[in-house]
């Protein structure tokens, strides 16, 4: 049993410095090592764990083997599939190295080395009386000047913001280019429960997978090569059997993607009143059209694949959140602690004086942005929906960009980036398919030709003959016409040809008759005044955001955790059943029987034979090292109350002794809304425990080789 | 917590005599009454427990109050709709007595006054040397006989046979013909959740309704008429506030149907092997086929409501026992105990001799039977699709049976059942519709169109032109000229025409020139072959049934309760969580806030608004006695471990003090195989709270005048 004070779940996706702050804490939930072990990024375990760019992995042998989720390998899957041999279905496994393949010129496993705190650095000694822009500016260039010292060691550098811009960071990471695909379980076991079971509980996915990073044989990171050779890591995680049982500590060490609890209501408000529901409805409608589009085409889909999984995750999780900030009360509770908050700061002169303003300026930001929003959101759909024109405004931008010096190019745009870009092109034509392309643009365009008339595209208006409040019939009809041209008039699907276009000068771009590029210069001054009233919107944020953080802190007393932001980053917590429901508990682990329940032979519930035979021979009395003696059956998945979000998927789940025993791939549906309000009494993550990962390595999949490397006996 | 011993459910519908046996168990869960209350049928609580013919109901007031659900009462909310004003979804509330509604000409009410065991009388002194229909004649005018002889009194008396004829009891009940719609919920409350949540948990549905039962001035039961008066029961029970929490012991006194526990594996196998298969496919096909015959049609759909919702109701169910039985491992548990049961017979010489040959002979008329399962399916299947046709066959064998004396007509066509036989066309009228009639016979028509060529139903083919292997569309196309005629050259949906065949004899029948008469007397043929086939399998089954369940129970040894018959049953058990599935436990209460958290604002969860805004007044700290302090809410709905079945809808759910704390309504998916094989670990009712029922009829019901006749505060 807890005691009570352990009941709620802790809220912190921690920066690893602060853990030996937490000790107390620590100490009371049963922990016995050294705190301090998490702030030494060159250390054992925060060395071995690594971020694969939206994803987390960690190294699991001294042969560079690295773990992460299923769903995190999705690329490297369907880079190396075919109409024939489709991977993300069938799932690989290579019994040798020489068999191990190719993830793809843009699959990246980035190692952090340092984290330097550079607050002085980049907000320190500027003229009050700037503008926001030359605020903008400045911070904007000291960012870039910074990345390009700290990049002339050859690693890979950001500068990072946490706490709205109260504090930054420089982050330092080894990026290695050539990763390869060693092992992922068929779909039928890795996404085992798929869209219906997705952020749900109980669960029983066996979300894992394999890679291994290579580097040239001077030990350089280097793209993949027949000649490179394993990378050796320093530190690697052992994976464990040990298990665990209900209110066990555990870790979870990743890379959280973007959280938003800091917030102000007003913008939560806007996300709940106007940006999840449109979100909501555009991703039914793309999935509802690219289910259209893929029907009975093998090839298409698979293409269409990994956007439809992207889509499906988003809406659920949209949805989710919606549900917690609105039903679920987050909303009316980041209400009321705002107003806390505004009572607090008028309460003391010297506060009212300091922070009286700030919330007033916000507002009157966001309400400025907000009378464009939907034109804004509309022009983003259009290279949002068509990778053609999203191609062809990139290379534009690029052209524009190049020909001044690299410090005053766009960040995203200076040389360091070029090899990112050439990369994404190549990557994009795994999926690019003009009968795809162009349903979704035309999809796209018909939303835009709805905009009120005070909020129009107009470069697309004139070009596609489009009007204010003309029937959809006519539009579809305009559209139609100009699709036609645009794809009869382009080679923008081609990669070659967009490969030539890096080398084109803006003015090339100009006299190109390409259709597309044509377009992208014809929005290029919308986009472009856009940018210009985002950076004058910035530059006051970067003055007004970090105050209002500063009067939260100070409100709040004591440690607190930055919003995730893509770094490193360490959350603790227990495995723990939850009171989800009115009438139900979720208990912490899931087994093989439930996965057997589930089988229904068919779509997302199909158990394969070889796991339902091994769960025979189980059930026979064949003894395996995995089964847990409580629950008297393999674990498959378990729950605990860790904070995580997107981008931890793939973290691997430490216990106490610092070894892995899961991996962290979802959190529930009641969980989701903590993105903007931490919920202490529903949060919980899902993970995969090692001990289905390694029955099934063991009893379905015959990875011997893997569990040696793992040093399974 | 529960003592170990106390975790599993106890198997039992036991009957109201077998109670006191029980005494040292019911001790052991913390009863202190007296068992042998349960035996005295006319005294507290078993006197004011009724039945309404298909579902339970109890007295609780002495001016003949009483309670039941909302479910049960379809019949009177149906008779008392129209187009423009439809209680199934309104509901009704009587605020004075005068507005009390007839429940309409078949609505019953049935209070057990005696049961007598007869086995003797029925089964004794039979020449064993008698042939199998001899037998079966002999039993069943026996039956009849003693049904008679018992009718003088005036009561209404069945003959009941318990384990499978082992022993036969008899009957006797008061049959009160005037009961009134008093109040229903809308269908917001009393069926919220619909289809989705039926046999689900958490669930949070006001199942929960009132009738009134009069009668004549002089205290006789008398179909409905305005001078009638309020039945004055002896006894009635005290609708309690008290509450229950986990583990406390309740009582479930009803009237469950049936159950098929006794059935042989190979029985069981071929429901699960055919009839569990086929009627899933016809429940499927028949809910789709009404669903598009009432689109857009109002009236249509109230027509079709009451068979609709049976329909998804006995899928549901029906799905549930497959899956328990053959998923869930019963049949394979089943199979295993039969084995036993063999081994045990033939280990001793005397039981061999004794018991030996039962089972295969058994199994050799279900063999003998399975081999026109398909052409009888189909048959039935006719008059189950067309009330017209039904009608045409009963008004047909009615005409046939008139002549005999009395005590020679079949059962259910003898004198006391005419009237039965005439309020059943009365009600029929309610839901006759020519449009959805003929739809559904089309259906069962074209299934008797494809039946194999070996099992024809000869008559029809000759009328509609149905040819073994036709084609599906030819089949359609004889149907439809076919069933023109007969819907053109009927008038069986008048119910005028229909109460005069009441008068005609065989040979008017044979003259009169209707359609469906024709129709009817085509077909009778083969089901009086039908009925003599089975009249003989009867009379062996008569012979080997018994001899099987002696066997049973003497390897079994001790107490046993017999299937469920439809009589008076006692059940008893705990409120109790339950593993209902792979990582999760169904707690065992729900709540208003589950009510609140469901409401979507439309179809199946739509909670009214002022029940929302009752709840927010609860919320805002508005006292009431219906809040469990544990819960700290009102308690909406709960499980309980007792042993219940269709039938037991209704049924008052008593607290150790024998008083109504609760109302069964259903029990959970995982419980439905149940009825083929008791699962002491996941069986699990569903209940409604008293508590629920109070504050809805006091907070948002304003039913004051019917609290103030509870006795409640």
């Amino acid at each position: 049993m807890t005691t009570p004070s352990l009941l709620r779940a802790d809220e912190g996706m921690w920066m690893p410095q602060q853990i030996p702050e937490l000790a107390a804490r620590l100490k009371a939930l049963g922990f016995t090592g050294d705190p301090k072990s998490f702030a030494d990024l060159t250390g054992q375990p925060m060395g071995a764990i690594v971020s694969l760019g939206g994803c987390t992995a960690s190294f699991v042998s001294p042969d560079g083997l690295i773990v992460t989720n299923h769903h995190c390998v999705t690329g490297p899957l369907q880079f190396n599939s075919t109409p024939q041999k489709n991977l993300l279905l069938d799932g690989y496994l290579a019994k040798t190295r020489a068999e191990e393949l190719s993830g793809g010129p843009t699959a990246r496993v980035f190692v952090t080395t340092s984290v330097t705190e550079v607050t002085k650095e980049i907000t320190g000694n500027i003229d009050p009386k700037s503008t926001d822009r030359e605020r903008f500016e400045l911070i904007e260039r000291r960012i870039k000047e910074r990345v390009s010292a700290c990049e002339k060691t050859g690693q890979r550098c950001t500068v990072a913001s946490f706490f709205e811009g109260h504090k930054y960071f420089e982050i330092s990471q080894l990026e290695i280019r050539d990763a390869r695909l060693v092992y992922a379980p068929t779909a039928d076991i890795g996404t085992f429960g798929g869209e219906t079971d997705n952020w749900r509980w109980p669960r029983h996915t066996g979300d894992w997978s394999y890679l291994r990073a290579y580097v040239a044989p001077d030990g350089k990171p280097a793209p993949f090569a027949k000649e490179n050779v394993p990378y050796k890591p320093k530190h690697w995680l052992q994976v464990s059997a040990a298990g665990l049982k209900e209110n066990d500590l555990v870790f979870v060490v990743g890379y959280p993607g973007r959280t938003q609890r800091y917030q102000t209501y007003s913008e939560v408000k806007e996300t709940t009143d106007w940006s999840m529901p449109l979100s909501i409805r555009l991703a039914e409608e793309q999935i509802a059209l690219l289910e259209k589009l893929t029907k009975g085409n093998r090839d298409l889909a698979i293409k269409a694949a990994a956007r439809v999984r992207g889509l499906n995750n988003g809406l659920t999780n949209q949805k989710g959140m919606l549900e917690g900030l609105v039903k679920g009360g987050a909303l009316a509770l980041k209400e009321s602690r705002e107003k806390e908050l505004v009572a607090w700061i008028n309460a003391d002169p010297a506060r009212k004086q300091k922070y009286g303003d700030v919330l007033g300026a916000m507002a009157a930001l966001q309400a400025e942005a907000e009378k464009t929003r939907e034109r804004n959101s509309a022009l983003a759909g259009l290279s949002g929906a068509s990778s053609y024109l999203a191609a062809a405004q990139s290379l534009y931008r690029l052209a524009n960009e190049r020909p001044k010096p690299d410090m005053e190019r766009e960040a995203g745009f200076q040389e360091r980036d070029w090899v990112r870009i050439k990369e994404g092109q190549e990557r994009t034509q795994r999926t690019l398919d003009p009968t795809l392309d162009r349903g979704l643009l035309r999809w796209a365009m018909i939303r835009a030709a709805a905009l009120p008339k005070d909020q129009r595209i107009e470069p697309l208006d004139g070009l596609a003959g489009l009007k204010p409040e003309m029937s959809k019939a006519d539009a579809e009809k305009a559209v139609d016409a100009y699709l036609d041209g645009l794809y009869a008039g382009t080679r923008m699907g081609d990669l070659a040809f967009r490969m030539n276009l890096f080398e084109m000068s803006k003015e090339d771009c100009g006299a190109s008759d390409d259709a597309f590029m044509k377009l992208a210069i014809a929005l290029h001054p919308v986009t472009e005044a856009n940018r210009e009233a985002m950076k004058n919107r910035q530059g006051a944020y970067l003055r007004l955001r970090p105050r209002y953080m500063e009067a939260v802190l100070a409100k709040a007393g004591g440690l607190a955790a930055p919003d995730a932001n893509s770094t490193l980053r360490v959350t603790y917590g227990q495995v723990k059943s939850v009171a989800a429901k009115d009438g139900l508990v979720w208990t912490p682990f899931t087994t093989l029987r439930g996965v057997v329940a589930k089988h229904t032979g068919e779509g997302e519930f199909n158990v394969p034979e070889r796991e339902r035979e091994a769960v025979k021979a189980l059930r026979a009395g064949k003894t395996t090292p995995y089964l847990d003696a409580g629950l008297k059956d393999v674990p498959v998945n378990f729950l605990s109350t860790v904070d995580t979000t997107g981008g931890n998927s793939g973290s691997p789940t430490l216990n106490a002794r610092g070894e892995l025993v899961g991996l962290l791939f979802d959190g529930t549906y009641e969980t989701v809304a903590s993105n903007y309000l931490f919920d202490p009494i529903l949060t919980r993550s899902i993970h995969v425990d090692a001990r289905y990962m390694l029955w099934t390595m063991s009893e379905v999949e015959g990875a011997a080789n893997l569990l040696r490397e793992l040093g399974i006996k």
